[in-house]
């Protein structure tokens, strides 16, 4: 059971060594930079070979899942309980300083620590699948045509309880050095947002087939990390 | 030298093994996906522990570039030649479908796989500092309060030969089965953008300090992933 005014245990593995005035370990923090996102960066290790593959996630309280086709690479490796890192970031603004050490950006990040397993009780997995859909587009999996034996085989879903995270939030835009603020020299913060585009309905679809009102948090213009948090919420409400 | 014809080699941990036919090897599709990109997701190992760290970098022919601070983890155990993974991606579509199985994303990715090192020689890194700026920003540097001693000692750069590397696209949008494509189900693709927002200039600047016209691929509504190519296009030409 999650508490949102609960913290990740800190040690020397997710302890945020640099600039740790961003840093964050309280569930609250952590949760809705994971839950404002879609994709996360899972890195894991071959034979000492590092690999960060991108993939579609999603938190369920303290665990995170995400899923992949059963032959790839990276499940059949993770399969067997190995150590992960998922990491989930949001670029929110570009920052020109008067001076280059003070470029930056402004970001929201999570790094995530845990061992993935392969779902395989089948129950677990079926639940698991329909949230992977109906976290993104509440309600969704009851509209659609069911998913087959062969595809059910064919997906595989990783779990990974949380056992360490920390968060990393930068926000403050422009931060020149005090004896550089009156130099004439232009400044600026540029905003960055990941929006969503007119949706593009299917060119087949019948007359009487309209937009649910499931997809209601994904309107045009709107961006992405508000739709994406709001349809979760609406989810594990 | 890199020539855009040139194709990274192929071996078991760069090859594509799922959805080969999304897979791409070319410098040309390679570098146009890095490029398009402020933001790598950087995976290294320690003690066998995989960590995932989001950070600034660029590329130069096919060396990528990022840096961090000098008293950080990353760089006191990249600072040995270590393998790393280097990994970017952009999110470009949702794709809503009939069943949950062909429920997807468009997007653009690439791995990047070689071993990062230290940038000690001095001359390099004062290069590689001015373009950590002017490959975003071009010609900024040259306009800015000049690096102190002791920023040029805090900030480590790391460098990195692109070893072998493979790209991966999807951009089909909705792929329904045939089978699939007439059931009154709504589907649909919801296009996803990053887009710059309006430019906050610094509110002390003095009036004749005005924006540099250097800052031209940077305008509101821009999308980011196309200012970022032509920044570095201009920077690299």
């Amino acid at each position: 059971m999650s508490h949102e005014t609960s913290t990740y245990p800190i040690d020397p593995i997710n302890r945020v060594k640099r600039l740790h005035e961003r840093a964050a370990y309280d569930h609250a923090t952590v949760h809705a930079i994971l839950d404002a996102a879609a994709l996360a960066h899972i890195s894991y290790v071959i034979d000492g070979q590092p690999y960060c593959t991108p993939t579609l996630f999603w938190r369920e309280g303290t665990r995170l899942y995400w899923h992949g086709s059963s032959a790839s690479r990276m499940v059949r490796h993770q399969a067997g309980g190995v150590p992960v890192c998922v990491t989930v970031s949001h670029l929110d603004s570009l920052v020109l300083a008067r001076c280059g050490f003070n470029h930056s950006v402004d970001y929201r990040s999570v790094m995530a620590f845990g061992h993935a397993e392969l779902v395989t009780d089948i129950e677990e997995k079926q639940r698991a699948l329909t949230m992977m859909v109906d976290r993104f587009y509440p309600q969704r999996t009851a509209t659609l045509r069911p998913t087959t034996a062969q595809e059910f085989k064919a997906t595989a879903v990783m779990v990974m309880d949380i056992e360490r995270a920390s968060g990393k939030v930068r926000s403050k835009g422009l931060a020149d050095d005090p004896e550089d603020q009156d130099l004439p020299i232009y400044a600026e913060r540029i905003p960055v947002m990941t929006v969503l585009g007119e949706p593009e309905p299917c060119p087949r679809l019948s007359s009487e087939v309209v937009r649910p009102e499931s997809l209601q948090p994904y309107q045009a213009g709107r961006r992405l990390d508000l739709a994406l948090a709001e349809a979760h919420q609406q989810s594990y409400r």
